[in-house]
């Protein structure tokens, strides 16, 4: 078939063989098929959707574009767990040595912060000295010796897929559920894993605020992840408010090192029990999830969690001492309080704004360029629904001028107003689905 | 708005506002706007529609993209028919000198066989000697000398158009009814037309055989017509069999020659009889469309129509006796009759299967390039419907070679075969619209 006649057939609601899709991704790869006709494409995909058989060849086009990490040389199955983001979401560094720690291997892939959301690789960058730059081959020489390892998506995995993005990014065809599934699963199925948790946010500082669409983000996942032969299981959790209190790279750390020392926000202590304990049954170490949550917890009280994260640090170049004294992160110069201007409630959260307000302080990039500031954001300790009295104190801000802190101050009291009623938080953890 | 928000919107169902429209496509036109955006607009709009002020604005972009014929100088109301084509559709060589011998000029710029109907310029072109190639100096000095000039849309008109044709095509994003729209309406509203018939074809002949296709076409080229303060008017009409007996270049202006000089088929001579009426209402001649169709038989009948066609063919270099012996007309090698091989009726045709065999057999293009054989074609004397004895003939082929012939002659069999029941033709004139 001609590209313009696998268009149409998309367009028109058929079904395509994987041949269809080999024929036309291999051939944009090779330069047979164009971009305009690429871009068509995708926005068809847009209207009408993949089916499983045709995101599971998308997928294995995607991976096989570029290299794939080999880490059959490591008996144990190798698991990973994937979060489609939000704000304050640190689990990833809190969850890899504490998995690691009770002998599942953990080979992580992570990225950089998108739009609003922060990002493990900024985040892990905050440590001083730390290098997510890792080639493949260091990447599993690590995991061989320590069972874990914190890097960045290399330039070698699914190439056709930043080339994909870059013409999604401008062709208004991002917002695609299998596409944004292909994208996630063709690089997490490139890290070597045999398992996967994958935890989808919803609420309104979710890529995706709509319940429906969050689910049908987890089922298309769950969908190629089994497809591809692996063991999966998604969780849907909330993201209408920050998870935990940090939201900042340097600030985030600092939450990570208490909760990796059983301390810690007990929202974010909860979720990463609840990951990890999945991750642990998943990688075969433990056979139920009760089971594997008690181990964890033990090994965030006990240190052994602390113990694992300080040999990832040292491997990778960081200064392990950031877990005995989080002073050494950088600091802002500028911090500032916000109390409570009335006695009431926390109202509902504008969590995106919360994130956007972290960006523009320079916790993140508003464009590809720009330089991060790992030293500024929020120390959020409020919730949706807590009662509060006029001049209590719900958040710190962490600054690098007076002007940028109370720009911030203005954006914060915004996203979370003191009401007559208290606002409402969605459960932690909303549902748990399997294949 | 960057050309990524501008397709968001419209991909997300909002209306773009005619500064957005402008921005596009003008930066489309200035290499602002990428070819790969363009086309992921087109698929959107192929999802979503347009609106009538979007369908205005963007068919303004398209005429000023190119030049426009200024015929304010000829003081009559210029009108011309557009017909959505089919196979055996001639009724534009009949009307144009038929309603130009009775006072209101017809500025026509027509098209060349697409698909598997033939095209106005192709058949022109089968009488030796006549040129549709103009310029629009030409076209102009024609028209005020005689009231009516037949030409092909030259280079300088909606050149946009050609370019987003051209895109469309390899895209996957032809058939939009807004873009088939914008695409007629743009080029025949820089012809410098006051007025415009539109004869949108329905059944299995046609562009778009479905019948609420058709007419949401119809409706769609109304309002463009309307939006840009023209008199506009639309018929529906049946495309379920050829339209007259001849489908082939030369076949059908020797058929022309019949119809102008009052003879000709009867359905041909009725449809052009209404187009011509509706012409010459709307373009003020006549106060009724009784009164105007009673004068276009008596000009057919008594002459005037021939004589008018006359004056055009020798105005553009034509062989005018083609009007007294149609045999100076290319001859095809070979013919051969196609006999009914049992009694029966005509059950329902494929018409479009028809106008296939005749590009087949060389009446029309296959691929660009592709070189006409003006004499080749089909001369067929049966309806759905006819009674037929066996032995009975039913068409005559013209071929270059018997090979051809018999090729084509399998090709007619199947596609007008002789049943039990008689087939049920649509009404030649199905409904009328107006804005």
């Amino acid at each position: 078939m001609t590209p313009a006649q696998i268009i149409r057939r998309k367009r028109d609601g058929e079904e395509l063989t994987p041949a269809d899709i080999r024929e036309l991704f291999r051939g944009y790869t090779a330069g047979m098929v164009a971009e305009y006709q690429m871009s068509a494409f995708l926005m068809a995909v847009f209207f009408n959707g993949l089916s499983a058989t045709e995101l599971t060849e998308l997928v294995n086009v995607m991976i096989g574009s570029g290299a794939v990490a080999d880490l059959h040389s490591i008996p144990a199955l190798k698991v990973d767990k994937h979060s489609s983001g939000g704000v304050g979401d640190k689990t990833s560094i809190i969850i890899a040595p504490l998995v690691a720690a009770l002998g599942v291997p953990v080979p992580m892939m992570s990225g950089r912060g998108l739009g609003h959301t922060g990002g493990t690789l900024d985040k892990l960058e905050a440590i001083p000295g730390f290098r997510t730059d890792l080639t493949l081959q260091q990447y599993r020489a690590q995991i061989e010796k320590i069972g874990c390892s914190l890097i960045g998506q290399t330039q070698e995995v699914a190439p056709l897929d930043r080339r994909l993005y870059a013409l999604r990014d401008v062709t208004a065809t991002v917002e695609s559920i299998p596409l944004i599934a292909s994208s996630i699963m063709s690089k997490k199925l490139a890290e070597g894993i045999d398992a996967l948790v994958l935890d989808v946010k919803t609420g309104n500082g979710a890529f995706l605020p709509d319940r429906e669409r969050a689910t049908h983000l987890a089922r298309t996942m769950l969908d190629i992840g089994a497809g591809h032969g692996k063991k999966v299981v998604a969780l849907i959790t909330a993201m209408d408010r920050p998870l935990g209190f940090a939201v900042g790279n340097a600030l985030e750390i600092e939450e990570c090192v208490l909760t990796l020392h059983g301390e810690g926000p007990a929202d974010l202590r909860e979720l990463c029990l609840v990951l990890a304990a999945e991750m642990l049954v998943i990688g075969g170490a433990y056979d139920s999830l009760d089971e594997a949550r008690m181990h964890a917890a033990a090994a965030l009280d006990d240190g052994r969690a602390a113990d694992k994260m300080r040999e990832v640090i040292q491997a990778q170049g960081g200064n392990p001492s950031v877990l005995e004294d989080p002073a050494i992160l950088p600091q802002a110069e500028v911090t500032c309080v916000i109390e409570a201007d009335r006695d009431g409630y926390i109202g509902d959260m504008d969590v995106r704004a919360i994130g956007e307000a972290a960006v523009k302080l320079g916790a993140g990039r508003r464009t590809l360029g720009d330089e991060i500031d790992p030293s500024v954001g929020f120390h959020i300790t409020i919730k949706p629904g807590d009662k509060v009295t006029k001049g209590q104190p719900m958040a710190t801000i962490h600054a690098r001028t007076p002007s940028n802190a109370s720009k911030a101050a203005a954006a914060l009291r915004a996203a979370m107003p003191v009401a007559d009623e208290p606002g409402v938080c969605l459960p932690l953890i909303i549902e748990r689905l399997t294949p």
